[in-house]
């Protein structure tokens, strides 16, 4: 398995495209999925080129774990929710659609989760929830 | 929110349940879940008392992640499949059962996925599948 720099996140690392992005640092990047799961839903990325979460260094792992936990109390705190489901899938066979390693945080309960990769949101919801996330992971 | 050390995977990490355990180390503890959502469905566990991912210190992670990255690999061996669902469900409202933090790794396709927390599996099967595993995690 060979990392193939041309997927989407790729490229948003790179500034080719763009995206609602919520938080940013040296190690990862977070931003909405523009095909949400439940409302709210964003993703958090690493900044190395890992398919999935078997080629992810391990000196990625703190880095990261702080990121997701700076998401998901922002999540909670803006859409007042209790419960967030995360999830990550390695490899087409499990389900993933973009080959670079992402978490997906989705402020739902599990049995109300909506279908992986299925329908694009409403975009300017999507956008505003970002703004508002990225304030309160500015403060 | 504060830690209730009276839930099942506490009392596991203490001893005072069985598990079908697949590897253990200094920081977590990994062994097969019996209500499986797929053939070989196992859980990762910190030894440390959380109840969801936002509680984990950040030290945890490196160790987590290093034990999630070798019962992925030998899934793959063993059950001879490409892909992984890692699943994390962030408390009650979330549809998390056991309030300490634990990490599923299902080797299947997300669409194919069963039911979370529904239907025990065959106990004889899941503990000869822990003992494969067990092996390929020591070798």
């Amino acid at each position: 398995m060979s990392y193939q720099d041309n997927n989407v996140f790729a490229k948003i690392l790179r500034g080719e495209l763009p995206c609602f992005k919520i938080y940013e640092d040296e190690h990862s990047l977070a931003f909405m999925d523009i095909m949400p799961q439940a409302d709210g839903h964003a993703l958090v990325i690493p900044k190395y080129p890992a398919e999935t979460l078997a080629e992810l260094p391990l000196d990625y792992a703190a880095p990261l774990l702080a990121t997701v936990q700076k998401v998901m109390a922002a999540q909670k705190s803006l859409l007042k929710v209790e419960g967030i489901v995360l999830m990550q899938l390695n490899g087409t066979a499990a389900g993933q659609t973009v080959p670079h390693l992402h978490f997906h945080l989705i402020p739902t309960h599990l049995s109300e989760l909506k279908r992986h990769g299925a329908e694009q949101g409403d975009m300017g919801h999507i956008k505003s929830q970002a703004v508002e996330l990225a304030k309160l992971l500015t403060q």
